[in-house]
């Protein structure tokens, strides 16, 4: 709660040069086609046709940008910087460009007259570069435009990485969202010794789009209690006069990372971390005022404060002073290079901020050490002859994993408060849940160093892993299936920093996010209808499908498998569907690889079709899969003669036409396993019509009749849940009588028999509160069927 | 900051009473199914076979409900009881056993023994209720199970109802997460004079699932500075010791009582308003320890503390002393009515908790006094001669709605940030922005009573819309298309308990959920690809028909109609997707009505079919309705001869049978509009596959192609965009041309034509970076046409 005293005074002159020139170009992105020099007085002729940009915010973030560059320079600091409001891009764009960074990644803009004059035409106009923080930005970690997660994503790049200080900028915008205030308690989980330091700087310019902002409005003690109880020391700066904001702000930045390196060296359980409060006025450095009316320091300087420049000669004038106010001739020579005053601010090598590798994590990942998947399957001497927990199975292969990073500390596993519950507890053989407030007899498996993290934030967890992946690490996201949903924008916007990343080709992948839903729709005995929602795979499969991948595994060793591939693979979003309740085994370990290679096959022993059924049962997801090897097994004793075909699909995109996904199958490959005209009878694990939605233009698909969880659910058994959506075992049957022509009254009778079946269900839980003895205890053992 | 001094000593004997009446029926919930009155030791007979539900909770929930009942009883107060803790089903079921509100509503659940017998052995049971709060518990207003939305509901609440007291119980597992954090500053927007008040009551029990709590663990001082500088001033209580508990908690509740009253009498601006920190151990007066590991105040008290009951003697004893040590024979009499010590903690009537009609909003809803949508039409003398902005209509309509609800102030309007740059500014005419800080001279539109809500974090406004509309009044939620996936979860949540509420017949529905999504996917001139998502709606139509809706209006005239309608409508989410930007006025009001009402039709006047097309061309959405007319127009000059039908969808649904949707349309009508063997190139405003799924049903389902948004998008022009996902004009003629047989060499000529137009755009944008003048001019004149 200090603010920061003069300090003797430091040379902050090629600071103040830097900055100047920075935002002279960010405001020369917004408006100039031609002229960027100001070589003679601008004319309607040099301004852009489409005025685009966020002005208001890039003075400061600039500002922040220059003064991290003396101490870059100065102190040897290693700094990543993470840009939260992202909509900066002309201040992004014009640092990267003074950096060098931006011409040695993109040669078609070099630091001369040419290349500014590139700069700021391709800004924000079709076929140049989005107004928006993007991917083609040296020293950038995520898309701009989306609020929120800037501060996750700094802890997610400070974790693991001892000697880093991310300096992350909040807008005061960005601020009143919910993932932001959250995230500020990160600092319970970052350890002063293995990880490095959070830096946040929350930048006040007072306003959004038309509003103040609320942490700019409310009393400053307010405020420092706020940031206080959140477990900040804040290190306030304010003023609208360049000289004193520079001197004041670069003292601020000395004290804060003084007091980082003393806490780093010092502290045993969580410091009190030092952040910076820096408030100018937005659009800071533009008009003042224009046609009478007051624009910087308002919320009417957050886009173009200057709208008519086109057609309104005093607006033209008015962006002619305005840029000749930053003295252009002392920044740039005649051939449009920074002049050494300016140059002096720029960080050598790979220490800019550009540059800087962790803002690449691409070239800094490391193949993980795995182990064999198969020291942890599972043995299986028949299928379903035996029955395992999927999710603890993988959490003895997580756990080798944490234990062979366990010096590259390059892994992490998040998740909101349910890795027990999820079944994953072995991980805790090998490292602890990271905790770095005092533990107490109570507490289980925390310590300061420890690499799974739990909060009880979605947001966070999702914006942690982001911010570790993104800086070139691996992880895994654990999470309640239902309550995915509350990360489905977060992944949006992930997936599409994925996809326009995949278009740079100086960003080698990063690893890919994976996700384990588990506790899913249908295994929510304790629960109820809040928590039965499958639909996170529905939002998934809309993103481009170079970046995403969904699997279902249906059991413990198709599990291990996924799982292993989903860690060996890059640049993806991987969605893993997987159970924790004892699920039957019905692959080896090796049938199980072949199996998830494949993602999608015939299940021969289950299947007495000989080539040619007369109905295909198709499944994917674990309880699918039991439910229609159930349906399997009756339809095998009651109607032996009819021949059934069991397709079982691990890998969801296989159902896609190969022209819409890389993993999408072949037509012939599809009919091969669906036939051409046989009905299919497919139960799916989530909301049916997603199967049509992939399958619809397949030859059979006239003939594909889907079941799944259509939204029916409250707290009950297992097999009752099932029932109330129609995805049960005698209404599979039901479902195949009613569609293969010409079975006879035999199957009257067996129909019969299955509605019965259910009517009996019903009266047996209300009476009994569990599933009927028939469910619980059945299991496929193919000696008691009729061989065909 | 204060700690309530122990007070002279009221009675509390009720209260004491009424608090171990309510444990006793929670544990009774969780395990009896049999001997609910304990008139003999407990058998492992009388357990139920399946263990489920969450007492960690339940205590303090039932001791907070029981010293709310003394206030309501003693001071009148006119309270609201919301439930963040919603896992904690047994103590609201119990709760309103006790008020007798639960009987009067479950009438076969009397407040006898028998009633509780029935209490017992239907918690989270097959056919009996969820485990969660949901809608059948009285007094509730949300479905409980995900975390982070009770203390935005209560701000909802309390909007508007200026003698309302909101409780909003908040665990510490719930405040950890993102929505939860950013909604503590709801006080912001709370006028003292027009609001009623909330009561946050944060119950620190210390423990999530597996972990302690941040916000238990941190120090006191952090604890109270971060509270304060959410604005609050927080009074605590803490403590093991019932009676000193309850002593101090009547203390702190009434001092929190009337320093609200003392505030609401005097505040001009925002005031300090009090709250309640409570901290008991978690599964408090349950088992200590069980086999020699603690249990009572760690996290092992979460579910089930007693696990083995019915194999184990040892626990089946621990629950027998366990839930005597409420001592029931004081509570409830032979016949298991409560006695008259219990009784003396009920409110009377509709004060009971159970009773508020606030909790059943169904009940205070009144229509809203509409204005006439033709009052606010444009006039349209041809189509497509006019242009306006749809949404800037809709802000007249909806000032008018407000104007006329200036007295009875039963209507917001929420939103981030974005009213006025979504074009909705004229409803300032009528109110302002609700704003209590000081208001400065660069403010516009705020005062302290205004109904227009805008928080930059869409949790808290989609939060406080809920708990607005819960409560019985009318609003709408006005956010950009892509940002909606933040509110995605919450959304499903609200569906479910809508879904779920329509089975209980005491609940009147309560006013529509209305969202507006506008700055859509294909108008992002100045934003990128971070904005460009029109997924929200996928996710919508995951949920029960019976409560979603979406429309898709193609121009100002059918927005407004949409408008009125969906302020009409009850118990549903109405999603509403609209431009912002200049459109083409294609229809009357009188039209738009009729083809609002229809939701779907062919607009004839567009056609050239005479009954009997070469092709249909459809198209849901303003942008994909003016690429349609333009190629429409394309061909039509072009390919004179083809007889071509337009199709324009308003109501989504519509595509759907009327089997799997109230508003889907039969098959006959289906067929009449897009025919059965006749290709369908059909232009959608989001991802194409939507309708693949809606439609896959339809007779003519395999002529069916549909173009939408892809996934590729840029900072670009807005024509740019549909040709970078193929949704055009130009390629709309090719894809017709492409799919109507025998159309000649003429046709392959102005098949190349089109793509060169592409082609031309290209280069074109490229140069000029802005719109071809053949595209900006564009409009649909019929007379240049040649007549069919």
């Amino acid at each position: 709660m200090t603010t920061a005293t003069t300090p003797e005074a430091p040379d902050l002159t090629m600071v103040d040069a830097w900055w100047r020139a920075a935002n002279y170009l960010a405001v020369g992105q917004i408006y100039l086609r031609e002229n960027p020099l100001l070589a003679e007085p601008l004319r309607p002729g040099h301004i852009k046709p489409r005025l685009l940009g966020h002005w208001g915010t890039s003075p400061g973030l600039n500002l922040i940008y220059a003064h991290l560059n003396r101490v870059v320079r100065e102190r040897g600091t290693h700094a990543l910087h993470v840009t939260g409001p992202g909509h900066g891009g002309p201040s992004a764009l014009a640092a990267s460009w003074l950096d060098g960074t931006y011409s040695e990644r993109h040669p078609n803009v070099p630091r001369d007259a040419a290349g500014m004059a590139t700069l700021f035409r391709q800004f924000s106009q079709p076929g140049g570069v989005p107004s928006h923080i993007a991917p083609g930005v040296p020293g950038s970690i995520h898309e701009g435009g989306e609020l929120g997660y800037s501060l996750s994503h700094a802890f997610g790049a400070a974790f693991d990485n001892p000697d880093l200080v991310v300096a992350c900028v909040i807008g005061d915008g960005e601020a009143e969202t919910g993932p932001l205030a959250a995230s500020w308690h990160g600092n319970k989980f970052l350890s002063p010794r293995t990880d490095g330091a959070v830096l946040p700087i929350l930048h006040l310019n007072g306003w959004k789009i038309a509003n103040p902002t609320l942490l700019a409005r409310m009393p400053r003690a307010e405020l420092d209690a706020l940031l206080t109880g959140y477990g900040w020391r804040p290190i306030h700066v304010e003023g609208d006069e360049p000289a004193r904001v520079h001197a004041e702000f670069a003292a601020a930045l000395e004290e804060a990372l003084d007091e980082i390196a003393h806490l780093k060296a010092t502290a045993h359980t969580r410091p009190r971390w030092p952040m910076l409060v820096l408030r100018t006025p937005k659009g800071w450095t533009g008009p003042h005022t224009v046609d009478d009316t007051p624009v910087e320091g308002t919320w009417r300087s957050h886009q173009v404060p200057l709208a008519g420049v086109r057609e309104n000669p005093e607006h033209l004038a008015l962006l002619d002073a305005w840029m000749r106010s930053y003295r252009p001739d002392e920044l740039f020579d005649a051939d449009g290079h920074p002049t050494p005053i300016v140059l002096a601010n720029v960080p050598a090598g790979d220490t800019r901020l550009g540059a800087v590798p962790e803002a690449n994590g691409g070239t800094l990942l490391r193949e993980l050490p795995l182990p064999d998947p198969h020291d942890f399957a599972v043995k299986v001497t028949e299928p379903g002859a035996s029955s395992s927990e999927p999710t603890r199975a993988l959490g003895e292969f997580l756990r080798e994993v944490f234990a062979r990073t366990a010096t590259r500390r390059d892994f992490r596993l998040f998740g909101p408060d349910e890795t027990e519950s999820n079944r994953l507890g072995a991980v805790y053989r090998a490292t602890a849940k990271a905790w770095q407030e005092p533990v107490t007899d109570l507490d289980t498996h925390l310590a300061p160093d420890g690499r799974v993290v739990e909060i009880l934030s979605e947001h966070t967890c999702q914006g942690m892993l982001e911010g570790y992946l993104l800086t070139g690490r691996h992880g895994v996201f654990s999470c309640y299936e239902a309550f995915t949903h509350i990360v489905s924008s977060m992944f949006n916007q992930h997936a599409k920093w994925l996809h326009a990343s995949r278009e740079i080709d100086w960003r080698p992948p990063i690893a890919s996010l994976n996700y384990l839903l588990t506790s899913h729709v249908w295994r929510q005995d304790q629960n109820g209808f809040s928590h039965q929602d499958p639909g996170f795979v529905d939002n998934v499969i809309n993103k481009r499908p170079e970046v995403v991948r969904v699997y279902l595994p249906p059991d413990t060793n198709t599990l291990l498998s996924v799982g292993d591939h989903a860690l060996r693979s890059r640049g993806l979003v991987n969605v893993i569907v997987a159970g924790k309740t004892p699920t039957p085994d019905w692959l080896t370990m090796d049938e199980a690889v072949l199996h998830c290679t494949r993602g999608a096959g015939i299940w021969e022993w289950a299947s007495n079709d000989d080539g040619d059924p007369d109905v295909v049962l198709a499944c994917a997801g674990d309880v699918p899969t039991l439910e229609t090897l159930a349906a399997v097994d009756l339809i095998r004793r009651h109607l032996p003669d009819l021949r059934v075909r069991v397709v079982n699909v691990v890998d969801l995109m296989r159902l896609l036409p190969e022209t819409e996904h890389p993993h999408g199958m072949p037509d012939t490959e599809y009919d091969a396993l669906f036939g051409t005209d046989v009905p299919v009878v497919f139960a799916y694990h989530g909301y049916p019509w997603l199967i049509h939605r992939l399958a619809y233009r397949r030859h059979n698909h006239a003939h594909l009749h889907v079941r799944g969880y259509k939204e029916y659910g409250t707290t009950t058994t297992p097999f009752d849940m099932v029932v109330l959506n129609d995805t049960d075992r005698y209404q599979r049957v039901i479902d195949v009588i009613d569609r293969v022509p010409g079975l006879g009254a035999r199957a009257a009778t067996v129909r019969q028999a299955m509605v019965d079946a259910r009517t009996r269900h019903r009266a047996w839980i209300l009476e009994h509160g569990e599933d009927m003895p028939e469910v619980r205890d059945w299991t496929w053992s193919s000696d008691a069927r009729d061989p065909h």
